[in-house]
């Protein structure tokens, strides 16, 4: 059968279409259920409330960035104004500003379920595990297929209105600087709240988690929300957007620009997000279910269903080739390969995050170490993961023609990515549990509720601890493909000017290595700068929490009706995270810019291999140890080695607390980092050859 | 002037003969002081006696896989026996003997000294600070000249008796395997020793360092000679090996292998030999001077005279190039710069380390986020003057012919390793006074001994975190120069076989990248099973210790008469040690050949260039944020934030304990184990290129 071009196009609408429609049937089916008990949708208010202080204040922000950087770029970018024609310098300035728009309207529309779902979640506990699980995913899906409905939508936007994969790139710059902001923002403000409310709270006064009398309570359930529903979702479709991006740029470019690979990016990605819906719809506790475990069922018939609707599809259309599919499928199949590794190393049924809970009996610096050591050891089943995927993507699709290998690639990273309205979904369900496990307590709803949603919560842990390693080897596909953009781009540009092709860039090019050992500092600093900002801002917390409980007068004895000032934490953690925020993502930006007008097109792809291969190792590390210690802590928690309250569990805790930051915070958005520096670095290539020292 | 080849190599060996004498004159000198005390005396012969049966032992297994590999190498290499004569074959395996036994006899030279000097400083110590620390210091500089005379003497020797520059990579992969096992197998006897006597005595019994009655105490200062001496001594060894024996390779393919640049090698690193020996001459405390200026100004004094010597050669030899001299001044001048960032990293002089005892009064987690954070930012400067000497060495030599630039880079590497006898004594220098400041305690030799040592002890300390950097950077550069050899090898091999010429590795090659993302991920694991390696070994130890005290009657009460078994913790130790060592060194061999031939020689340089820029990354990190925990507990003990004991005190201990394998097991091991992958990389080209599947 032969289809055009045009037919996978409107599938794609169509598929967004569904995808929104879906989201808000689910939205309105969580918003119908009643919450009765007042002091929950009181506590559920201030959580909003917060949420949208921050969100409206980060926006601002970024409202602020985006225009100064949409400016620069219409100035610049495709190149600079007086040798460019000004309308496209328009379309890439609106692309970028699409971009934005785009990912905050998918952040938007998280922060609205999540604060909506946690309240009817907690209730639901109530009444049993089941319902509460339906409300709470339900929730998260309106998330996970925003996501995938907004990434798809805009992408074919773009492509249909400017007919331009440069704009594509703009595009995707957009949804990345806004979410190398949100992300590093939430992530601070989330662990800024978090640290603080458990080091004054836990350690220190020995009162339970998200108790009320605690004035860091509220600030905490708003950085779950702000952090890993807004954060993490514009995070993947940041990811997602750039695996798109990057196979459509090199589509574009393989022969002669024919229809049919363009095609094929959509339509995978349209089968992608119907494996979503599919998956969403089945996922439910059932009779003896575990969460976990529906979880993680929803996520491989989603992998399967993909897996057989790409097939039919590449047996039905003439065009559409078998290797393109190998290396779409391989993508997937490593992607849960390395999702299960994660798992081994992060998950308290295995013996190494026992291990880690043993070692804590002789002191916090034998967690330290023992988490350091076996994160840096589980970064290996996922380097050697998207080492053999890239590879045998590369190598299937060699035979098709010149520039196959590299599209292989990016297909395999738009494989990986084709279940990530699932992955989003898992995400944000993580997040709204764990407000409903603080709403429970708060609202006194029982030690029922509190049980179930302590299970619920601690599946959304354990799948957070797998996603994650997914959406960063995700991320490394993706970047490598964005390599291939790179030179694709640079190549287009270097003939505009006049420049000689570039056909290699050699390992023992001096100029290529010098940009190779920079690129790779810059993840290190990077998260460390976020991990500083974390550590000040809890500094500045932790006093004014003391400061609550010494002045205000029977808040510590819990006297009824004396409540904290909640706002102040709430503003204390906003202010700190935008402030330290912007810093990181000006140096990212910064020093990229720095190596390519330094040291030109050659040192920036050093720059982007040392940043990728150090950036994936590091987040990989980060993720990985702070899951192990979270879990380390909690399977102590659940009585082992002397349970709560022993050293073994006092040790445990302060591996916890260095590994929130590593985890939340600074391990997650190095992917963002570096799609920002691939892209920023594929724009500016014209730029680079033109104007650049060496 | 014209000089000729033989010339140049005749001044090598006489230089290496003047090294030695000054070595041996100083070594006499030292031993003919008289220890007067008796305990003392008793002390120090347990100290030995621990050195030397963890020395057998470890020289014993050693002397077992040096065999075991001399056999492979035989049968293969430099190609496989069946396609080669006999005596290439025997040549190279001889050649890889010496070069274990080279670094042997150095490492057994540095105990022998190390062990003599520890009695005489800490007698010296109750006389004068002044005393002390020149008799500290010259039995550090009788390691610091075995290792430079025995290194220049044994590629001279190979050079002059062979003829062959393969066989040097031989030589210096003996250097390197014996250094791997001893640097790996030393770090962790010291660190298991050093966190299991901390752990015990000062955590738990609040016993004073050094205590007697300590199980531990002796292994303890044992540690510090089989770790730093020995272990250090024989990594040194390795990097000036390497570095020479890439730049000799490279010379002989330069030119048509005309003499000229062969004599350039050798006469740089002749007057590097004697720069040091006027360095160590001049050095002295004078009347007012702290140890630390000392250390600082004689490593200043060789650098400058190195800079003169070769300046004034250049301007006298006709054939010497300016341009070379250049790369060899550059690399020098930013091992100086790289010392400086470390000690504004390190020194509690400056506002990072007092910033990170400060965020030590929240608690043991800020002091590990602060530490983790600081140490990834510190990254960055040594990175980037690494790249840009790198860069600077290649653009200055480029001009100068074919295959220059590359040999500039192992200039570059030459010049920063010029004053390593300088750098060694200071490095010897630290466990010798570390060794006194233990014997002044446990021989009660009072307070002011006591104090004299421990002014002497912390200079050690601050002195070693910037050797450290230095060490690291050499390597660097070092391995960046084999990075090149590889290439000079590998077409060699592939034009003996038949094979095409190898112009270029590609950075977007997938095989490159697919070698590339696992070479990453090494140095983490490697560093890993270290540092697993020492916490397993540590609660054996601990376990031991809390025996003794448990079954032998009035140990903790200090009953006069009544010792503990130091032997056993010994034991303990260096058991531990070897079991550990011998898997993780095995690991990075083993991965090496694992990924060369699966993926052949496009994949091993991906994966040398991934291995070597991640490997740069966490040896800097882990080195530079053990040094700054280290010096901030040092700082608060000083009385800074509540002082010792005080809470701060006790989060700073801790760590301190993360930090101890960070920087003094894992973090400078690295190195080794990138040197180490690297010249496999080198041996193994022609049979990767023949019996690889991909």
């Amino acid at each position: 059968m032969e289809i055009e071009l045009a037919f996978f196009i409107r599938m794609a609408f169509l598929a967004s279409c569904i995808a929104f429609a879906y989201a808000i049937y689910l939205c309105a089916w969580v918003k119908k259920i009643k919450v009765e008990n007042q002091k929950i949708i009181s506590v559920g208010k201030l959580i909003k409330a917060g949420a949208d202080t921050f969100m409206r204040k980060e926006y601002r922000v970024l409202a602020v960035f985006t225009l100064v950087a949409a400016f620069i770029i219409f100035l610049l970018l495709p190149a600079p104004l007086n040798r460019s024609d000004i309308w496209s310098n328009l379309t890439m300035a609106l692309s970028y500003v699409a971009g934005t728009v785009f990912s905050a309207i998918a952040g938007k529309i998280g922060i609205y379920i999540s604060t909506i779902a946690n309240t009817r979640t907690a209730q639901a506990a109530q009444k049993s595990m089941g319902s509460a699980f339906t409300v709470g995913f339900r929730g998260g899906s309106v998330m996970g297929l925003s996501v995938v409905g907004a990434s798809l939508l805009g992408v074919a936007s773009i492509l249909a209105l400017t007919g331009s994969t440069t704009a594509l790139l703009g595009f995707s710059f957009g949804a990345s600087s806004l979410a190398l902001f949100a992300k590093a923002g939430g992530g601070i403000f989330t662990k800024t709240a978090d640290i603080s409310a458990d080091l004054v709270g836990k350690v220190e006064l020995g009162i339970p988690e998200d108790d009320p009398r605690n004035p860091a309570v509220i600030a905490d359930n708003v950085g779950d929300n702000v952090g890993d529903v807004a954060g993490m979702g514009a995070d993947l479709f940041d990811s997602n957007v750039a695996a798109m991006a990057a196979a459509l740029v090199m589509a574009s470019n393989l022969d002669g620009g024919n229809g049919i690979n363009i095609a094929t990016v959509f339509c995978y990605v349209t089968l992608g997000l119907i494996s979503s819906i599919i998956g969403i719809m089945t996922a439910g506790l059932g009779k003896k279910g575990t969460p976990t475990g529906a979880l993680n069922r929803s996520t491989y018939i989603t992998t399967g269903v993909f897996i057989l609707l790409t097939a039919a599809v590449t047996a039905i259309v003439e065009d559409f080739r078998w290797e393109i599919w190998g290396a779409s499928a391989t993508g997937l199949f490593v992607g849960v390969i390395i999702g299960m590794a994660t798992d081994y190393f992060t998950n308290d049924a295995h013996s190494i995050v026992r291990k880690v809970a043993k070692s804590s009996t002789s002191g916090p610096a034998f967690t330290i170490l023992n988490g350091v050591s076996y994160g840096f050891v589980s970064s290996l089943p996922a380097m050697i993961g998207i080492a053999v995927s890239a590879l045998a993507a590369y190598k299937l699709c060699d035979g098709l023609g010149d520039g196959y290998a590299m599209f292989g690639i990016s297909m395999a990273a738009v494989g990986m990515l084709s279940i990530v309205g699932m992955i989003v979904s898992n995400d944000a369900y993580g997040p709204i549990v764990d407000n409903a496990r603080g709403l429970a307590e708060m609202g006194n709803l029982g030690e029922a509720a509190l049980k179930n949603a302590d299970e619920l919560d601690s599946a959304g842990n354990t799948v957070k601890a797998i996603t994650k390693g997914f959406a960063i080897s995700a991320a490394g596909l993706t970047v490598i493909s964005l390599l291939g953009a790179y030179m694709s781009e640079l190549n287009v540009k270097a003939e505009e000017l006049g420049f000689d092709r570039i056909e290699i860039f050699s390992l023992t090019d001096p100029t290529v290595f010098f940009g190779m050992l920079i690129g790779a500092a810059v993840p290190a600093v990077f998260s460390a700068m976020l991990m500083l900002g974390v550590v000040k801002n809890a500094g500045r917390m932790v006093a004014e929490i003391h400061r609550q409980f010494r002045e205000i007068v029977g808040l510590k004895e819990g006297r009824s009706g004396v409540l904290p000032d909640y706002a102040s934490c709430i503003n204390i953690a906003a202010g700190g995270a935008l402030g330290e925020l912007v810093s990181a993502g000006l140096f990212a930006i910064a020093i990229t810019l720095g190596v390519g007008f330094v040291g030109g097109v050659y040192a920036i792809a050093g720059f982007l291999v040392g940043n990728i291969v150090s950036g994936l190792l590091l987040a990989l590390f980060m993720s990985n140890s702070g899951g192990l210690w979270d879990n380390a802590k909690k399977y102590i928690e659940s009585g082992a080695e002397g349970g709560k309250g022993s050293d073994a569990h006092k040790a445990a805790v302060i591996g916890d607390t260095v590994g929130d930051p590593f985890k939340d915070t600074a391990g997650p958005s190095i992917n963002t980092q570096i799609t920002v520096v691939s892209l920023i670095s594929s724009l500016f290539s014209g730029l680079f050859l033109t104007f650049s020292i060496f």
